[in-house]
């Protein structure tokens, strides 16, 4: 076969070339021509690929020991799912990210890169199968239903490690912003109107507060997602895999990939479900509503830089506009609402796909691997960009938030208490009147001495973590 | 029977009793208890209550017409029909709003009712079904699968008139705002940062143009609503109903109705296909995003009092809260973003139902019913407290409105022109570096007399409707 | 004021008549005209009222220990508040459900009803507020925005109480159809085409287990419910609020409503922070997907009954048809369905209004509420519904899925490793070519013996939960 | 500079060093530094940049029709224009297709390739801006607020041509196949149970009249994308833009792309409003939920071999399990519906985006375009695939379909008429009972004489388009 531009393969439908130097053979080919849908390889999502060699190297390891697969023929398998596992052969996963067939043009693809890496290993030439098969060696005591859901478990629990990692990046930026703020007293505000004085610090504390939550939630979902079908074969029952599969290709799992995995109590019910996707993907609907509605309160917070709020400037990353000259616009915020929108859509996606699972199959579960796997990494490249390029470099315009809180009404809400209803009540009717501030009129009514009122409106006082000193 | 508090009927399950003044019977009796779901009845959507009467009623004229049913029970049918038309037996129809079937219990609640009160008014008491019966004579020559989307469509139509006349409230509202607020001069904004002059006039007459837009989408939308498949019987096959009976149903019921109905040219397709109610909740959809968007801004516009942007103010409906004296919310822009939400949920639940039919028929149409009715009359109600309740009393902050177009960075972009690229730069610059206003800047340095800054800052000039003056 | 019809309240914005029965005052007479939407008031919404009573009877119990309230006067808030939660009042409750102002309307409309009703046990006419006020008593050291979300936690803690219990009821009804469907073999199917035996036991084992793992999802979501944010007062920091309050306050609330609530560690989040409810909703969305799928197949496995899959029967219910006579429709499934996609809507809904908060408040929880009470309580009544006219009354077609299992080529596969790849692809061939069975052909051939073919199609070894005989 | 690596650009943020032979410059550099979340290049939808070229071309012509631009320069900017139309620079568009700055960096990364091809072009090297300008004369007159949303304006009406094109081929493919089957008689069903007869021409008739109406609105929703804001420059009040450029450049714009473009007669609101993507992104979730229930229904069809519909047979395309041998998957139908998925969800961040929309302009439109580019592409090669690959090949099973009709107990529902009710119901009965067929016992009892009953079944009457014979 050397130097031959193709090599041909045959399957139930008949005979068909491929190209000679293709690890992928017939039944990828088919694939490819059957899903011309997005353009895009499931090779963009290369935590699956990496997945699925570690599925496929857990099952050959598993097969060799209960003496079914030739401990030449595992060793190569391994060797090769190993190369693919150190991102040798990614450029060979070429299937579709949207497919039909509930996976089992990606589990065909795998099965045929690893055969034919593994008899180039074995000295063989590529399509070279009596050697090597890929249903009936890499595939062995396998089915798509039960190898794809497993891999793309363990895809999305990669995945979602690089993603709490980048929350906690996010989440210690806006901290450490908590604490450069905590003396920085500006007024609070309810439903946009102006309510009563906190600190800016309180205002970063908050945001950080809610990463932490979501981080929470999110290794708790990820934690679901640990339970595989693997050994369930075609619907659960197990047909075709001897005694002692499943355990065994679960503990090499577990070995391999260093993951705590369970195999389902019940697999037809394992084999079927797409819960733990949901569940998921509503828990990373919920980091994306949050982040939105913080990036909505950093744009709304910067508006200005004069006819706006201007309380806080984010760093300037780009020029905002060639017509407008100086313009700096809230890019990185915007971007992040982007991806949170993105995000609520795919829910959308996945939870519609997992309602269409019939019988003992989700046939749909491509889309969402793809969609869940597309929400996780852009959601770990907005947590990075925004802590890093916008929240790290926010700084305070610290007068106008303090002269804010002594012009407001609703600083008499804080000094009611001390001044009285009554007195409180005119002072803001007064206020409002005349467009003065209310710190003034108190002071030259009287009402307070200076340093009380200075007392008064110290950032501890007013965050509500100290008393007023008498 | 007279005195006995119950009747008893018969359907294929056995018999039951039903209370002796009900004017339903047995099959609304099973339904009820069948789906005990939302505990709302379906005479919360009264216009379907009245375009079931009409439907029956054209039936019934039509069986007349070709023989199939005699004038004295048609005339008894066309009379109960009537009455409920006119309101008066709405608490008859007391199936839950979400229930299975097709909408099988709607129909069969309607025909029992008009059987009823058509016997009554022919001498018999309720129940005497040999008299009249509700299948064999009411819905004689119907299938619920013809008669239910036939009444859904009607319904539809109503309810959008509604909402059209509202919206033209709305829109002539902002449009007279936009009139009374032409010469009011303001920044503009893009992406929350200060941009370049225009006029408050003209930011309401974006929405008035917003509206008048959605209006035109909507009215296109309610036509597609006006071809129905009444004559389809069970399948679109029209089995069972006699020649020429569609066409006189169609005749008769658009004679009652008024609408210029349209029998479909392919009844299988028509009585399966749910695509005008998806076009439908798209449209609103569309409405509800805008109204939306026009609220966020209502919202942040008046924002403040003091530590917000102020520029205009929203009519006080309501204390805003107990705690915080004088504080006003913008509570109607808030109820309208709110309905606008539960809008786009809706749209949702209408796409999943109208995607789960399955051959022959859509089993969900009731839910896309439910759905598509809060959203047609709940639009409605929030057009018209948006219009009345807050922005025909709202009032703008000239003068604060036009000191931020004065000290404005963005107002060098308007004066490029005139001072030239260098000087514009260089009085950004200095602006931006002592906070002083560009007005200022460019009449302290003589860069333009002041009486050419004012022409340029004219209304007419910065909205672009006009040249400034040489 | 004996006798008049009208008694006059005032307001920040002038006076106002209200009917001198009524316990609600004028700040809820405003809000009803303000919120003309639904038409529905909050009282659809019992759980709600009942945990406002309990809110406002905890803050009464606290003001008293801090020695703020009056004990005659706490005593009559008390007294007030049991007779809410005891259900006397509920119709005073009557402000919309969908309404601007971030839940004050609902809380004003509980401190006028409280302050009311406790006026007449001290011996006072209704609105002489001069002796217990609605605002100044009542709603002492609270604010909506600790209220009104504490509220909406206590209300939905209970009414997922509910939902547990009713899921519960389904798993169990599912899980005893399980065991009695042990031994009924089938053929299992993967993307609707045949695929390899399995009993129909473990098919409905599969729902049951499903069921059993949403509720323990649902169980999770809930814990996080009862973190509170009761003396927060209108942004968190906690002001006007005494110290001690939010402790107290908590500890009352708790005994009164035996929930194990914790105050939030940072009360200016927890005040802005939607996130519990956006979780909740995924979880039931979640739950709506899981059930909207074993419906689909409840419907699927019993369509026929005699051009379908006729291979169980759902007990019927209703008649299905008035033009086809005998036809039984799978209604309950069907209402299931609907209570599904409705559910999935409301979580875009819930999702929208979450993201839609701004800076110190999310003004949008009264949709949040709405929504979530809705899809908590339709869900209820869906799981009930189903298990009981449903499920419960399942039964199977034992000889035609066994017939089906011993036709199906997929019986080959689970034959494989007795009779030898060659000769069951042999087998398969002509069953496909012949029209044949699998089974008869494998013993015409003499490939396996009668009593052991019958062996491998005992239901246990096709479940895989036995080993063949030898 | 020839032979550096690099050459050095400077911005308002300062100097970077970009690669010498890239053609986009600075401000590309930082938004791929600034938006690294999808790592998908805009060039990944080049309708957009082709869409771009043919805008930069227009407003070049029309400001050397004004005299504001060289006729020299314009001549290179044309130029580069064409050569980017003709797909020879579309590696150059880099930036990621989510990036916030509404669009801003795609406008700069167009400016910088047009300017730096058009330097080229003149004989200067890339980076020599003193000679042609990437703002000041690529840009000139513009802003990306009226050249982004023109271009993907003109970009999507392009792409909905292919759209409309596709689904004209499936609606073909279902229509010749309604033609081939229009005598192949079948039970039709309503809510998975069987109903009344039919032909199975008629079922795919309806499949062929959904795309038809579908392809109406989508051709009427295509119309609206025609209006462009070109010329209204920052916010639409054509600041900086000379009389006369608007019209000049639509002209010059619909001529390069033969499009009847309008101007909108109010630039302020079509600078800021959405309304049109999302109404097109409506249509298409029409569009998705028909194909998706109509791939729902060819998988119901096909469903088998044996235990399930087998009224028809979709052709293999590719092998369905390794573990089953000879199992054939839906898998056509399969990616459908999964296109149809993420259709649907996209629609939901395409309305978030669009409700997001602040002020004078939507910041999000960058991730409008993208939806919507990928739900256009997608369903396009959805259509395709579906028409060629599947609905092409299918054929039916005649005679199981034709046994079915006779087995049915629904065919007494059509013989009603002839045989009268109560043998009907009668053979109904016995029908049940027995498990025996309805035109047998016809047949048996002497209802009907063969030659009636077989004209009673003729397709054409089935079907509703002929009485039967006397």
């Amino acid at each position: 076969m050397t130097g031959a531009a193709h090599r041909s393969e045959h399957d139930l439908l008949g005979d068909r070339d491929v190209p000679a130097d293709a690890y992928w053979g017939i039944h990828t080919l088919r694939a490819t021509e059957n899903f011309p849908v997005t353009g895009t390889p499931i090779s963009a999502h290369p935590h699956l690929i990496e997945a699925l060699a570690a599925v496929k190297e857990a099952a050959a390891r598993a097969n060799e020991e209960l003496g079914l697969l030739e401990p030449r023929k595992a060793a190569a398998v391994v060797a090769a799912c190993r190369e693919i596992r150190d991102g040798k052969l990614h450029d060979q996963f070429v299937v579709d990210v949207i497919q039909g067939g509930a996976g089992t043009s990606t589990n065909m693809n795998a099965n045929e890169v690893v055969a034919n890496r593994a008899l180039e290993l074995l000295g063989h030439a590529k399509g070279e199968y009596a050697h090597l098969h890929p249903n009936e060696d890499v595939n062995l005591g396998q089915s798509t239903n039960d190898v794809y859901p497993t891999a793309v478990k363990i895809a999305t629990v990669f995945a979602v490690r690089g993603l709490l990692k980048a929350m906690a990046v996010l989440q210690d930026t806006f901290a450490a912003k908590a604490v450069e703020f905590r003396d920085v007293l500006k007024m609070g505000r309810t439903q946009l109107q102006d309510a009563v004085p906190m600190t800016l610090g309180q205002e970063f504390s908050a945001y950080a507060v809610m990463i932490e939550e979501d981080r929470g939630r999110l290794a708790e979902a990820v934690e679901l997602i640990h339970e595989i079908n693997l050994g369930a074969t075609a619907i659960g029952t197990g047909l075709n895999a001897p005694a002692g599969y499943a355990e065994s290709a679960r503990r090499h799992l577990s070995d391999i990939t260093g993951l705590p995995l369970v195999t389902a109590a019940n697999l037809v019910e394992a084999t079927q479900d797409c819960g733990a996707f949901v569940q998921m993907s509503g828990v990373l609907k919920r980091i994306a509503v949050k982040l939105s509605k913080s990036c909505n309160d950093l744009r709304l917070l910067s508006s200005g830089p004069r006819a706006g709020f201007g309380e806080i400037n984010l760093p300037p990353v780009q020029a905002g506009s060639s017509i407008m000259p100086g313009k700096v616009n809230p890019v990185i915020p915007e971007v992040v609402n982007q991806v949170a929108f993105e995000v609520i859509g795919n829910d959308v996606t996945i939870t519609m796909a997992a309602e269409a699972g019939q019988l003992q199959l989700n046939a749909f579960e491509p889309v969402i691997l793809h969609a869940l796997s597309q929400s996780i990494t852009h959601l770990r490249a907005a947590c990075l960009t925004l802590a890093e390029r916008c929240v790290a470099g926010i700084t305070a315009n610290t007068e106008v938030l303090r002269a804010a809180v002594e012009n407001s009404i609703g600083l008499v809400t804080a000094l009611n208490p001390y001044i009285g209803y009554t007195a409180a009540t005119d002072i803001a009717k007064e206020a409002l009147a005349t467009g003065r501030g209310v710190a003034e009129l108190v002071l030259e009514k009287g009402l307070l001495p200076a340093e009380r009122l200075e007392a008064l409106l110290r950032p501890e006082v007013v965050a509500g973590s100290a008393a007023p000193a008498a």
